[in-house]
């Protein structure tokens, strides 16, 4: 270990002392943890794109990053659509995937609720319950977490199957990746949802 | 640079044996892993309220505590409904959360499904093949996880927004906490999952 | 480099090179590890059975075991209906199992959707995108994940509970299990995640 500063780079341990060999032994276990298990690191996997969803995942991604934590999420399935723009009515490349986002609108703006949706009722009366204590609706925790450096990583693979495009995406995203990088981070990571 | 003291908290190692080296060692890896990671630590986010949810939230609390696991479960969002009181019928300190348990019953007691729920039939129909099974209703697996010692706490927030009071909520829980007290124990365990 | 030592007792450190000691304690601190927390080690709750969730479930099952992971994914509740055989149109031991695999059909092949399901249109666009995009149904990638050595098992109690015979579930799979021998392999996981 070249980086090692501590005086026992060659030779016996008769002139190495506790002091210097317990630093030595911190560092080692310091060294497989940097390669094995980051303690500050959380990945999420954003699956879910309902409000009730979207809402524990942006939450979880602000609380751990401004505490600290080193934070990426990956956005898959449903949860791709709330990074659409909230100006794009329609996204989609050809009939199935344009009638996709007209049933289920995308952007986190417009998210409904998984359970008690109510043709919309149920999200516009949590909203505004979330207003009236005081909580940022998810729309905005996301812009938060680009402010706090939150990585945010669209799926690949769900933006060619549901057809969304560069464009139809929020600005501040990372660059559209794939499972093997989001395993790659969650085998290093100390906290890991499926969301 | 040799020195007669015995004891290794301070001089040289000419008189540290392999044996006193190993423990010494092993004791650094421990200190470090109670920092990081306890390998016996086990936390849950119980964010659904279904039956379909609340039976694995509360059978994983269970079997682990049982096994001598320190387990956690932190109630949020439609999970928390399943701490209310059996006999509360209506929670909620305004018409909108008023609403909202008169259409989603509260108490793990009356949970629904998440599929199949046939207006109430699908949930009687596994509690009946649960009890010939010998598989306990989540009502009684959370009075079993209380004698575990496994820690119920509910979501604040969650607390906050639906209008739920503590008097709503059954007995033996720990105080209301937040995403960031959830996430410091996160770091720390070793399993952490989102139900 | 040697240097010259002070006398030698047998079980000191004195004769024990920089070399020996760094090699000495990796080797306590991977025997620590391989107790506690193996990094190459992923494990998967497949809690869901919607194509939307199978389809997860699998493609990171397979990523992370073509990449050389330890993978297991233990099927429970609604996800042991995915492992059902394609040609099983029935399954269960009473009139209740009978009328859920009635109602809820099993298998892979031909699971539904959690959201835009549209009687069946929702499942059919989403395989046809899958197809178009090269990515394979889930019955195949569960095909592919028996090659790549990923273990799949079964959840005893679910079998129990949902009337489902050894005989009713697809070849290759591990034996049927409970949370017990899940919970301990999560323990030991880098990654776990219910899906």
């Amino acid at each position: 270990m070249e980086q090692a500063t501590t005086a026992v780079t060659s030779g016996g341990l008769a002139d190495m002392d506790r002091a210097e060999l317990e630093a030595f032994i911190r560092e080692l276990i310091l060294e497989r943890e940097a390669q094995t298990r980051d303690p500050n690191t959380l990945t999420l996997i954003a699956w879910g794109g309902d409000l009730d969803r979207i809402w524990p995942t942006t939450i979880l991604a602000t609380t751990a990053a401004a505490s600290g934590m080193d934070v990426a999420v990956f956005f898959t399935f449903w949860g791709l659509f709330s990074l659409v723009r909230e100006d794009k009515r329609i996204t989609g490349t050809n009939w199935m995937t344009k009638g996709m986002s007209v049933m289920n609108r995308p952007s986190a703006s417009h998210a409904g609720l998984s359970k008690m949706n109510l043709n919309g009722m149920g999200p516009t009366m949590m909203r505004k319950l979330a207003e009236k204590n005081g909580v940022a609706p998810p729309e905005d925790l996301l812009e938060m977490a680009k402010e706090l450096d939150v990585k945010l990583w669209p799926c690949q693979m769900t933006m060619d199957l549901m057809g969304l495009q560069r464009e139809d995406l929020i600005d501040g995203l990372g660059e559209p990746t794939g499972a093997a990088t989001a395993i790659e981070r969650m085998k290093r990571s100390a906290i890991s949802l499926f969301i």
